[in-house]
């Protein structure tokens, strides 16, 4: 079995030479050098005309350094790797609100928007990038990585150990503390997802949160002391109450929301009452294949649909109508 | 396949429950309530005459009181679960280095030989009692929670944001910014374990750190943007220079040292010539079935051996000596 989204293996992420500043320094002003801009959690990307094809627009330095930007935008990009063929640096430059960012101020009463006019591209969000799966997985994952940086960075300013500031080192891939001296390194929040069985139907669920008309699989954070599979028992427990038994793992997705790491996995009920706990779950309900097919396809007739093509909710789904036969 | 080392399924962790402090007040002032003692990372255990079988020993509230504990050593227990026979709350103290405790002084030249000499029981390390394996996995479990979330108190006092102190909340499940009000939760790092195996050989490495004669699997941290195949392909080939073929999820395991998530795989390796980062690893060889059985009995000519019975690396490797047939 084999997820539709795979992770990138494009790039050479270099884990025992990105702590070489005088290395990275020479890659990043390098002709052969391209950066991934994000404003805002959203990408620059290029589509063709119809966007049935979307990729990452990658900027020149030259592109780069001519945007309007302070200078302390470009302080500390995020090395992501160099690439297989023509070994040239691949680097991030993750800005949040524009005007918040010190250094010079820009001569611009709307800096977010003359920023907009300036890049090469339009900016889309992630979830709209894999949910309308027009950009290749290896891309989509690049993406997923920088982001996933770029949100630690964000939120990750002060030590927690003693409370001083904290900066970016190894091309942002760790943070040291200006106080006590404590490296931190990258938070990653492991997620069990999962596709609830019982004979030939599966579950869906509606949280608050979902988009109008999506339905998708239970999930929920790992928590200490417990493995994968206690974690897919817990949560079905106490979302909808019910007893698993046989737990498989199916496939696993990096996923920025800030910073998580998706596994999916095939569960086994072994009873069929449903009592969603009204404080997360909004409807559950079981689906047979036929059902789930026409949800799939976007064809069911109360117009309610599944998460995108290349979320793992959806492996999940396609995984299981395969399993079961057409 | 069913890994030796299950997560405790024996107390109820009542997620949605535990930030009510009234609540989890009136379980701890219960005459079923039960405290397991943890110092400098080592529980308090009973174990019978030949030590061939080892406990947790549990507190109740009256032998927890009656140590020689400053006032602080218990402002904050960490709540483990409910019993499921006499729903009785379980819950872990935590201490670190006891004369660095604030609060009223202990009258003692030596408060943690004090301490030690009160506990009805020795201390022994997590790591000791994986190995031994003469506690049930799932005590080793519970121990392991309760360590996990120990270790992040230790070493989150402040806010990763905003740099102010935090407080626990939730019965330890979660941190409380006095600053900017910013919630945290505990940090779980995943962690790739992998068994790499080519054709009739699995391949068992050194790293300086290890304990002496004693010989692993590779492993590593998971990264951002990437999912457990891709860490499993990338740390083989940083570490020893293999490219990997096949990877197959077998088992997960929660491990406090400080707060990871193991995460065991199958490796199949395309190629077999080793070429070891000299950083990293000290030796590398691959071992026939015969070898490995010999190693994993003890009976190694060169002395050398496994990690413990319930270590992940000893529940792939017995997964692979099982699939190969005897």
């Amino acid at each position: 079995m084999t997820a539709t989204i795979g992770t990138s293996t494009l790039l050479d992420r270099h884990g025992a030479r990105r702590g070489d500043k005088a290395w990275l320094g020479t890659l990043m002003a390098s002709a052969d050098a391209r950066f991934v801009v994000l404003v805002d959690g959203r990408v620059v990307v290029a589509s063709n005309a119809d966007r049935s094809e979307t990729h990452i627009r990658w900027l020149t330095r030259r592109e780069l350094l001519a945007l309007p930007l302070p200078g302390p935008a470009l302080a500390a990009p995020i090395f992501l790797g160099t690439e297989a063929l023509d070994h040239g640096g691949r680097f991030a430059i993750a800005l949040g609100r524009i005007g918040q960012l010190g250094g010079p101020a820009i001569a611009s009463a709307d800096p977010e928007a003359e920023l907009a006019r300036a890049l090469p591209g339009p900016l889309v969000d992630l979830r709209s990038l894999a949910m309308q799966g027009a950009m290749p997985p290896a891309e989509v994952s690049l993406v997923a990585q920088a982001l996933t940086l770029a949100n630690w960075h964000a939120t990750h300013g002060h030590c927690a150990r003693c409370g001083q500031p904290t900066a970016p080192a190894d091309g942002g891939w760790k943070r040291q503390c200006g106080g006590c001296g404590t490296d931190s390194f990258p938070r990653i929040d492991p997620v069990v997802i999962m596709l609830v069985t019982h004979g030939d139907r599966a579950l869906l669920t509606r949280e608050a949160r979902f988009p109008d008309g999506m339905w998708s699989t239970l999930a929920g954070f790992v928590e200490p002391g417990e493995d994968i599979e206690h974690a897919v028992r817990r949560e079905v427990a106490e979302e909808v109450g019910l007893q698993i038994g046989a737990v498989r793992y199916v496939a696993s997705q990096p996923w920025p929301f800030p910073h998580a790491l998706m596994i999916g996995c095939m569960a086994e009920a072994a009873t069929a009452e449903l009592t969603p706990d009204p404080a997360e779950i909004t409807g559950a309900r079981w689906v047979d294949r036929d059902e789930m097919r026409l949800l799939r396809d976007g064809r069911h007739a109360e117009g309610i649909r599944l998460p995108g093509r290349q979320s793992l909710a959806n492996v999940l789904v396609e995984t299981w109508l395969a399993e079961c036969g057409r």
